[in-house]
């Protein structure tokens, strides 16, 4: 049996203002910084150990990933960081705030940018100051191949391929794996390795700085999955992330 | 022309107290992560950019690394991460204190034991607390390949077929590397990069955290090198480095 564990970035800035944040680059808040030390420190007491860490390109979650490592006394662990496990492109609603979106357009349709499987939301214009096309951390993607906007679908179709890249192949080799992501790359996996139906994908949220343990078989059909820790605070942050777009 | 940045982790818990450190894995104190986080800001100023960087598996290099690229606003930076960056090991002498030793074996002894080239100081016992034999970071090297003590000579050995490997051909193809490791890895790379003599290494000192380039041609051979910045503290900080082993 493999056990994998993801754990979503704690809280970030834009995360505390309640602000659309994609692939904007910001910063965990004090709160994120101690909510990773706790998970670091939870792993350890427990015993968990890693061969090798997975992570995006945005610094909320490696930040995240770093705290984890300290706490766990490895930050020596060969970590792989990948673009394709970034946040889900949120278009032209990055840095905008939630509630006012809620207010402005009625919460369904927020709900909708937010949870649609299939629907994004409005896509940034190219020359749009908060596109990511001059960003040389993407300059390996090919030309116009960096989004203006993604719907979970879109997120799945580039996660996909890194679980079957990167991702699968080293926990088949026995090598213990640990992911600081982002909650739409997370669900993103959670949907794949659960066979989650497009529908029952919009009520799932994946709370901050929590572990998620997968187990996985050898052939790497999940088994079960649990938070570590407390339970009811697991499932109290999850149901503060889906409050996120009343208005 | 290729440029090479190296720079040397900021100061160490053990080298305020003046103790041998070699791989005990000990982390940076505030002036040293002070000075990482001058090294990042200073490198960033100068309008510095790299894509790709290297470290040890000790976490004062690692520390080192993440708040230079903290500060130079890229911490997406891939990262390789590898046991032949380490500092020398040094054997029975790690943990003890460089004043004490030079007042008990004399300093011309401990002088021997930190800059000879080829005299290593006692080796560790394989069941020490201290060696590092058991540490899982290093499980993938061949059993009993951990080393029990080093000489610079022995250094050498493990750094160079790490840059032939890993850095020499990054560099070729274009990308513009950074290191951050040790003194003694960094020492190794620079005797073999302007081919000192093992009479001369011996009088070579690196300080903590300055960036120190190397500007080298197409087959790699150096044109020049120089420390960023404030060129009268960095011969002040080598000498502080040299007077270490006085009683």
């Amino acid at each position: 049996m493999h056990k994998l564990v993801l754990i979503r970035h704690g809280e970030s800035t834009w995360n505390l203002e309640n602000r659309f944040t994609g692939w904007t680059d910001v910063d965990l808040t004090p709160t994120g910084v101690s909510q990773a030390l706790s998970a670091g420190r939870l792993l350890a007491a427990e015993g968990w150990a890693f061969d090798l860490a997975f992570t995006s390109v945005l610094r909320r979650a490696v930040h995240t990933l770093w705290h984890v490592l300290d706490a766990m006394d490895c930050s020596w662990l060969p970590v792989l960081k990948d673009w394709r496990l970034n946040e889900r492109h949120y278009g032209a609603l990055q840095g905008l705030n939630k509630a006012d979106m809620a207010r402005q357009y009625g919460a369904e349709q927020v709900l909708l940018w937010r949870r649609s499987y299939d629907t994004p939301p409005p896509a940034l214009q190219a020359d749009d100051a908060r596109s990511e096309r001059a960003d040389r951390r993407y300059a390996a993607l090919a030309a116009g191949s960096v989004p203006l906007t993604e719907c979970l679908k879109d997120t799945v179709a580039r996660v996909l391929p890194f679980w079957n890249d990167a991702m699968a192949p080293a926990i088949r080799s026995g090598r213990r794996v640990l992911v600081a992501a982002h909650g739409n790359s997370i669900r993103a996996l959670v949907k794949y390795l659960d066979g989650v139906s497009e529908s029952d994908i919009v009520g799932l949220n994946i709370p901050n700085g929590i572990p998620l343990v997968y187990e996985l078989d050898a052939d790497l059909q999940p088994i079960r999955h649990y938070y570590l820790g407390d339970a009811q605070a697991a499932a109290q942050a999850a149901a503060a992330v889906a409050a996120q777009g009343s208005a």
